[in-house]
């Protein structure tokens, strides 16, 4: 008998938990393809080559090869460690065949081989939008799919969060403004983004280390200090005096977006001014959402506005703008901390209860017929005595149990309140139970 | 620049491809949640020793590995080569968590290192139901499977389609009375299963070299001509003169399965005597879906009853039914022989036109209250003149552009007929729009 065990960092949920994340996915679903985004879908695997076009840390890359490989010529793979960079090589492909502006989203799983610990998996979702354009994309792009994002992290229900955004321009022209070179500017970035880890010092220690002047330093440590809601942030930033052409065009891009966005993501948007994200293809606004309770948490989701996408692997001019949200880290959380009643284990409406196996083609057919009237039917698999049947339907969060009643009509219970009424056409019962 | 190629065997498809994938997956999805299916999900990787338990031909399996694993202790994995050995893993793992019967569906990709050819793939999803208990598995949830597999299959609407099906415990007994031993048993089913590609002499042939007798094969052959609709079932097979129980066990299983499945999913279905399906597992209902156009394409979905779904992993009795659609296939099949239109890029019904930027926001709320009506709603991303952006609509396949008219009324054109009206509200709209 083969042995059973855990495969650790790969999540794996009880049925009653694979729901929640179900119900959370299609919200999430719902809410993107409302405002026009399409799904699309890469292989699990790409080129060696093409995941590491972006230069990532292959440590943690998963290669894939068939188990007894003769061809040794056979293509290299590996599991992609993110969404980005296939839809980088989808849109590169297949540039001629699409229309632009092309709004995508991209739920898909991501594998990456980083020792797991608690939050942190080697198999997880990612849920990903992005809306690229040929040559120009306008900041309507950012704002729209800023505001569908806002609205699938406001769909979650479990936690206040905030959404901290910043503009890459406003952070280059900063440091540009204190002649710094670029690879000052870079290691700046880099610096600052970290200061809710490492503390203001920890920030003021890696500016010296770029070989960065302690007035420089301590002026770019007032940053920091910036953080006001987005609401307020045309007339909060006018009080920095910088002229860095720059700076004034990523404020300038921010105060677009902040006036072109729904109000409720206004209204959950704060401005950060030491917030940069790691990543280096960014070149416009940027944005990471947390939830208030959580810090320790990290980050739920993010992106931001990148102008060349597909650098890589082809020359055209491709730019982009999109957001991810972390599935698998978020069910987690809300597993953890039982942010969500955790109780269906069944999207069923009703169970028939079936009296006798005789009645069992009858209690099949009126099934058939809930069933085409969008009521989610079932129909119990034996005959035992009725409180067998109801325990079953409570078991599995199964809201109503039905039972034929002997003049041709049906009894319809409500098995939390315990109520029982009777019904007697199948339509009414439709009616009922929609 | 990194090079761009196709992975062979590695199916992608354009977005309005996938939109056509998801439009079925979304059919199928629901009808198996109508009849209680729940979704579950096991990661893409299991352990070798687990997906070695039912013996696979191991050439096939894709093995997974850090690119650069340091550890050498760490765990062989391999990505999953079907949903069957995963659910039983999952199933003896949890077993004590599960609510019996459980029904569950389950959809994901599963990955094959055969040699890519056309309808072969490397990687491709499998849409699975089963339904398993303890000890005891009532004909009840052969007969409701097949019901929603039938169903799932219709939905598709794309072919006319036939369910041959048999059962194992038939042919067991047919062979049983004849006194073939158990090697010749299980020679002989592989022989018979073969039929359609080998032809009778093949059969024959096979049938000699496992050491059955000329009179016996000459009797194992006429199962080849056992052929008909499931109603006429039980008078035909009454004229089959054999006695062993056995034999008589299996026909009765499936004059009661014909009993308890719908009209429709029985109307699709005929049995052949010859079906016995390669995988050694089955134990009694098997079959196999098929379009009658495209016999070349081979099966496009099958499954059936085992006795013992985790002998490999756990000493519990918890037999099963289920039935699996190899649904990247059968996208390959639709896209080959254009079965379905591609016209959709987008799940949009309306296109809001900008005429200016200045309108943006106010066409942003236009839309945001349209989506919370219920209608997918997209608004263009700059403001050029209208007919550029009615091309964009009509490019994409969404139906209708809804203009702001100088009233603050709207006018709305239907892209397809070329027909405009005036609007005077949102929830006219709406309601013109859902």
């Amino acid at each position: 008998m083969a042995k059973i065990s855990n495969i650790s960092g790969f999540p794996e949920w009880l049925p009653e938990e694979k729901i929640l994340e179900e119900q959370i996915l299609r919200k999430i679903r719902s809410i993107y393809e409302q405002y026009g985004f399409v799904p699309i879908e890469t292989p699990a695997v790409e080129l060696l080559t093409t995941l590491a076009a972006k230069g990532v840390v292959d440590k943690e890359l998963y290669a894939v090869k068939r188990l007894h490989a003769e061809d040794q010529e056979e293509a290299e793979l590996g599991l992609h460690f993110d969404l980005t960079v296939p839809f980088a090589r989808y849109v590169a492909q297949h540039a001629s065949d699409l229309v632009y502006p092309f709004k995508r989203y991209q739920l898909q799983k991501v594998w990456r081989g980083e020792r797991p610990q608690k939050g942190r998996y080697r198999e997880f979702y990612q849920f990903d939008i992005d809306t690229v354009a040929r040559e120009n994309l306008p900041l309507s792009c950012d704002a729209e799919a800023f505001t569908a994002f806002e609205q699938a992290l406001s769909s979650l229900d479990i936690a206040e969060y905030k959404i901290k955004v910043n503009n890459r321009k406003i952070l280059a022209g900063f440091f540009k403004s204190l002649q710094l070179d670029d690879a000052q500017r870079h290691d700046a970035v880099k610096a600052i983004d970290k200061v809710d880890k490492i503390g203001k010092d920890g920030v003021l220690k890696e500016l010296a280390a770029a070989g960065i002047s302690e007035s420089a330093a301590s002026t770019i440590i007032t940053l920091c200090d910036y953080r006001f809601p987005l609401a307020k942030f045309e007339s909060e930033i006018s009080k920095v005096d910088v002229d860095e052409p720059l700076f004034l065009e990523g404020v300038q891009e921010l105060i677009t977006i902040s006036s072109l966005i729904s109000d409720q993501a206004r209204e959950h948007t704060e401005v950060q001014l030491s917030l940069a994200r790691g990543l280096d293809y960014y070149t416009g606004i940027i944005a990471e959402a947390c939830f208030l309770d959580y810090p320790e948490f990290g980050s739920v989701g993010g992106g931001g506005r990148y102008e060349s996408l597909v650098s890589d692997f082809s020359s055209l001019s491709i730019p982009g703008v999109g957001f991810s949200i972390g599935i698998t880290r978020l069910i987690g959380l809300i597993l953890d901390k039982k942010l969500k009643p955790i109780t269906k284990k069944s999207f069923s409406t009703v169970l028939v209860a079936v009296n006798s196996e005789e009645d069992r083609v009858q209690c099949n057919t009126v099934a058939a017929e809930l069933r085409a009237g969008g009521v989610n039917t079932e129909v119990f698999f034996k005959s035992p005595r009725l409180g067998k049947q109801i325990e079953y339907a409570d078991k599995k969060g199964i809201p109503y149990v039905l039972f034929m009643a002997e003049d041709g009509g049906f009894e319809l219970k409500d098995i939390q309140s315990g109520e029982q009424k009777s019904v007697s056409s199948v339509s009414e019962l439709i009616a009922a139970l929609q």
